[in-house]
């Protein structure tokens, strides 16, 4: 009997799926279309489909009977043992590739939006304290150590990154995202890609796209946006990430934009994705998305047509259902309402997929190869270091930070002592385990509390909670504010409890009125600073919250977001001085509670203060933070220069640290365009680049500012470099220009590729 | 000497302006692209450039050498008497038609928003007030009134209406706009406009377009829209009031929508508007419009280059302001910068409609025809129907409301007894004489308080105002909880104080932070429900507040916008039970203070609520008021049918006023789509109409619904009808279906002109 050339690993792989499809049934190649939720049983006894409505639906031996293209979450739904859900999966691997004709097993995806969503997994911080490290390098190694671990436990493909770009800091998924910067979320999102794939497991760009610009912020409100805004702010984070990254899969986004979904959008997930940026990878549902266009977009009558028009606009694979991708297509098929050449197409990238997986060679093995430690002590280190550099110092006007060794500290406040206030909602203990509280989380969490009484062993520390992190009860305050009259000073560690669908105040479904402190936080933080002690506020949050209320009166404000399972030393080590803060704000802290949506990407209208009573103006702007050394930015090249619509031009600077301690600058490139033919933000992030600096240490810095980063869509739809003035800012933060040449632009107008418009040069 | 051709008032005028602008050089020409603003002295003794920065930028004589194209707000800056302002005016206009060589007089213009705005003029209710009333005939009457008013003081051009339609209920303006529904701001705009017109004044449709939609409800902010919002909510009453209406102006919005400024927009303001729509009018700028291209868009590089922009997208005259179409056009123009003919386009437009306005006539007079009395008893009397037929009802769940005519009654909050409390920004007392408050307002304005005491002879009424608008202080709230616990019912008179940048609640540039009642008065309101002694809430405001904080706590609530110098009277013939409360709600009332933008024309997707913690469901829908008599909705003739996508039906019904006295009920008609190409409103507003009926009697009524009425822009922009299911609904609410046609449309998807789908036939 000779080798079927698909089984042929010699072979071209194109080939090989051509060969297998033409083998295949219709119900084979739908099989490949849709993935089913499944969750190891705690008692590690088996794979079975038990999760919420599937548990009913679904008969386990006749789904898996023509082939299964997914097998979603085995590790996200239940706390079991590693060892043991890596075994229980390689058993459901078996029976799946068993049942059908071919062999063909499942691609195994999970979450791991901040570590690999497992019980016992390393949880790192949230993406958005990744944006804060402004350390894409950092941020690869995170990616390439949670992508080992996902392939050790047999996982093919990982649920992440998020690429969207914060358009509104009520969102609930804020703590989701890198940043309000499609420049800062490309970089680090891009940073995660590489190292996911570079270990072997296929990264996911989600949500494709504009999921983040819901109107109100509320969680899967329709969008409002125009071609521009989607063009020039929501898609260059996918575009790179795609083009430099190599992800290998895409998610299609719940949302609808100007009443189109993206789910059933040919122009978004075709004619964009794969004939303008030649992606081959494969299209994924989110979570029940297909059938939504039925149920809650209402473009399609039934599951069918559902099916048909989620199909045609290029989703290859439904998750985590058979609702509309199993018997409603293949009905629909074969009552000629779709055309067979759309399952093919579909099923041939799904193919093409688990062929360059492995997944059709005869040597596949599911078994894992060895006893997992998901989290290690390499993992550990790694997730402290990402921890420390994400932590803001916002201010420290009088230098009351770090604290004196020997001193009274009252910590203070709902968030000083609870584990879970260091994770986001999408950390396994913050997303199952809620649901489970009697289980424990399965790593080592320290909190700020523990972490500050074993940083300063000679300090005093007392502890009240205050008050709970959305209670209205007050009656906490009294305790807190005695502890914290007896003291020198005052920890106040306030902030969100990650949760899903409306069980916190940050995360997916936590959608916040405004941007108020939750709860009676904002009251608990006045009568703290009522007392005269020093306040040290510390924000653990998924989202900026508006600070104008206690502007000058606070002795320091740190912003530390949700900094993982190492953040509470990372926390106390800043708060000690044993970590010299270095992070900087991915989103802009505002005065105001209200004013939203805002970020720092404005026109000069959307700056204009005087004619609204809703000042626009951060209080602390994007890009901003402090260190506790001084770094001094010498030498600065670059002036008024003309250069070409396609040339380039040389900015240098050496940034020196003249404290009397080793410190980290972020330098930051703006570009500010006086004058275009469509209205552009005022600055906007173009590069970036973060030095670490022994105290004296200098180093030189060039950045090759190319025309094409100036470019933009303009109103035919086109991206232009047009000829004219520009000026290139380098500062600290989006709001303080230090150097600046003055460019002007010479030539034609152009229209202009991807190739150096997506990022900037930086030279060591 | 022979007359010129256009001096000769037996030629048309295209004729007549031909031969004039043959006959001007390029200064006489641009002078007529200009309106500057002068404001009448207080003495009388003149008219003279004022105000702001034009007192010392113009000298007058100067400026009117080659003529001038407007005359800006000559009564609106002062309080002033009208005959003598009317007097002055006309002297003014003699000394401009003197100093040019064509004897050209200047157009005057005016606001009359809410009634000419002018000292001593009838301040009649807003405009949110008139959508309200669901009554485009009564707003009909009272935009004649206007006009005639306007057109006796000399005036040509009134600045409304604002065809708005409200998208964030956070906005300041939202007073001044007609409603969240495009069809009810359409009809009852377009209504206002055949009133202005027929009086013989041009009507100015503002602000074209999209100016609602400010991100984040700041004033001016851009505007995060796609082409499909634009096309089906924004547009559709500025198409309304050309076509049916024939308003002759139209203001070109300060707003940019997705990067590009509507001022600097050839495709919106002649493309669309001329070419498409068929408009001859002129196109003005909103004040300072055009310098803002260069200032605050940033899409021009200096005054010319703002006025070549502005020119060539189609704004005719620049207000008021010489800024960019004065000296820095003309020198363009000598420069070859900007071509002549931009300005000849404008030119000819202008004259054209000074022109019809007789402003070339031999027999042109200025001077007023008999003394003024802008505040006549037939202006009082039609602004008292307007401010009674605009009060809604919101709830009455045990009868509370008529209050018994011997009751103890506690008049409370800080709106009860200013008589400013029933105005808007754009009337002249919250406009002009918050500048000078020793001025006497110039018309009785009786308040809520004054009403009820008059209405209500033999109730024992006491008073305490509790708190103030906007200020923390609750010193207050001890007084009126004691007058209210000595009473049987407690009226707590709630709401803005509208004011022009941050002097106001409500108001231009007053935009709030969140739908949360301004100042402490929820906090007040809440001390009065504490009391047990049941609450009147009686709401002065601009907007909708988020209310379900008191859900089912209160006696009555009572929705009054701010209904005019007559409204008091209003308000205290509602709750004294005169007036058989009859409006309904034009924006949606919300349960919470967060979730915004928020109206009700949401897809499926914007009601879904499981998925986020912020509850979209209005406490109140757009639609809903009570009455004090009950209607039965009866023989309903109207059933499930198949009609061609051409085609039309009839729903009929009978309307009963069942109760004892005579009452207002308002018949709703939406349509639901249940599934379309695109994603749709889930109901929206087609039809409506109002019916006064006596206790017993009936009225038959029908809707003659066509096809054309479901269209909407496709995904290729076209505006299309699609084969398929439709629901027609008919209810006293957007949210209450009390007879519903399930229609079939069949045959192709047709592709539709204005004549049917702008408004619902509704035959008696």
């Amino acid at each position: 009997m000779t080798t079927a050339p698909w089984r042929d690993a010699a072979l071209p792989a194109d080939a090989r799926v051509a060969d297998l499809l033409s083998r295949m049934t219709l119900e084979e190649k739908a099989a490949q279309l849709y993935g089913v939720w499944v969750g190891a049983a705690t008692d590690g006894d088996g794979v079975a489909p038990l999760q919420r409505e599937m548990t009913a639906e679904y008969d386990w031996d006749e789904l898996i009977t023509h082939g299964l293209g997914q097998l979603t979450r085995s590790f996200g739904t239940a706390p079991v043992d590693p060892d043991v859900g890596a075994r229980a999966l390689a058993r459901a691997q078996r029976r799946i590739a068993a049942a059908n004709r071919f062999g063909i097993p499942a691609v195994a995806h999970e979450e791991c939006l901040a570590g690999f969503t497992a019980w016992r997994a390393t949880a790192y911080p949230v993406p958005l304290a990744w944006g804060a490290s402004f350390d894409p390098e950092l941020v690869e190694q995170v990616g390439r150590r949670i992508g080992r671990d996902l392939r050790a436990a047999g996982v093919h493909q990982g649920l992440a990154p998020v690429l969207d770009v914060v358009r509104d800091p009520r969102w609930g998924r804020v703590e989701e995202t890198i940043g309000e910067d499609p420049y800062l979320v490309g970089t680090i999102g891009t940073a995660y890609v590489r190292g996911l794939e570079s270990a072997g497991v296929v990264a996911t760009l989600k949500h494709f796209a504009g999921y983040a610009s819901s109107a109100g912020a509320r969680n899967l409100a329709p969008v409002r946006a125009g071609v521009r805004e989607f063009a020039d702010v929501t898609l260059p984070p996918f575009e790179m990430a795609l083009r430099e990254g190599g992800a290998r899969s895409v998610m299609a986004a719940y949302t609808e934009t100007d009443g189109v979904p993206a789910s059933a959008d040919p122009g978004l997930l075709t004619g964009l994705l794969r004939e303008e940026w030649g992606f081959t990878g494969t299209v994924v549902a989110d979570y029940f998305g297909i059938a939504f266009l039925q149920s809650l977009h209402r473009v399609a009558a039934d599951e069918a047509e559902a099916a048909h028009r989620a199909l045609a606009a290029g989703i290859d694979v439904e998750l985590p259902t058979v609702k509309c991708y199993g018997k409603p297509l293949v009905a629909a098929v074969r009552e000629g309402r779709v055309p067979e050449s759309l399952v093919d197409r579909a099923a041939h990238r799904v193919l093409l997929q688990k062929c360059e997986l492995g997944l059709l060679d005869e040597d596949w093995r599911p078994e894992p190869e060895g006893p997992l430690d998901l989290d290690s002590a390499a993992n550990r280190a790694l997730a402290g270091r990402l921890a420390q550099e994400s932590v803001v110092l916002l201010d420290n006007p009088d230098g009351l930070l770090p604290l004196a060794p020997d001193t009274r500290i009252a910590v203070v406040g709902p968030r000083a002592a609870d584990a879970l206030a260091m994770l986001g909602c999408y950390s396994f203990p913050s997303h199952v385990l809620t649901h489970h509280p009697g289980i424990p989380s399965g790593i080592e969490i320290p909190t700020v509390l523990d972490a500050l009484r074993g940083e300063l062993p000679d300090a005093k520390v007392t502890f009240a909670e205050g008050c709970g992190v959305a209670d209205p009860d007050t009656a906490g305050f009294a305790e807190a504010v005695a502890r914290t009259a007896e003291s020198d000073v005052c920890v106040a560690v306030l902030g969100d409890r990650a949760g899903l669908f409306g069980r916190g105040t940050s995360g997916e479904g936590c959608d916040a009125t405004d941007l108020r402190l939750p709860g009676v936080q904002a009251e608990l933080l006045d009568a703290l600073v009522a007392t005269g002690v020093p306040v040290v506020l510390v924000l653990l949050t998924g989202r900026p919250y508006a600070l104008g209320r206690w502007h000058g009166r606070l002795g320091a404000v740190v912003q530390a977001f949700f900094p993982g399972e190492e953040g509470g030393p990372a926390v106390a080590g800043v708060l000690s001085g044993r970590v010299n803060p270095s992070g900087r704000l991915p989103v802009s802290v505002p005065r105001l509670p209200g004013g939203q949506p805002w970020t720092y990407l404005q026109p000069p209208l959307g700056l204009a203060g005087e004619v609204s009573s809703l000042d626009p103006t951060p209080l602390y702007p994007f890009g901003h933070g402090c260190s506790y050394t001084a770094f001094a930015w010498e030498d600065f090249v670059g002036s008024a220069a003309d250069i070409g619509t396609d040339g380039s031009y040389d900015l240098s600077l050496t940034v020196r640290n003249t404290g009397d301690r080793a410190g980290t600058e972020v330098v930051q490139l703006y570009l500010h365009d006086p004058v275009a033919s469509v209205t552009r933000p005022d600055v906007r992030l173009i590069g970036y680049q973060r030095l670490e600096l022994d105290p004296g240490a200098a180093r030189r810095l060039t950045f090759r500012f190319h025309a094409d980063l100036s470019s933009f869509t303009d109103r035919t739809g086109a991206r232009v470099v047009e000829p004219g003035a520009l000026e290139l800012r380098l500062g600290p933060s989006s709001a303080e220009v230090r150097h600046r040449a003055r460019l002007r632009l010479t030539g034609p107008t152009r229209v202009v590729g991807p190739e150096r418009r997506l990022r900037c040069e930086v030279l060591a």
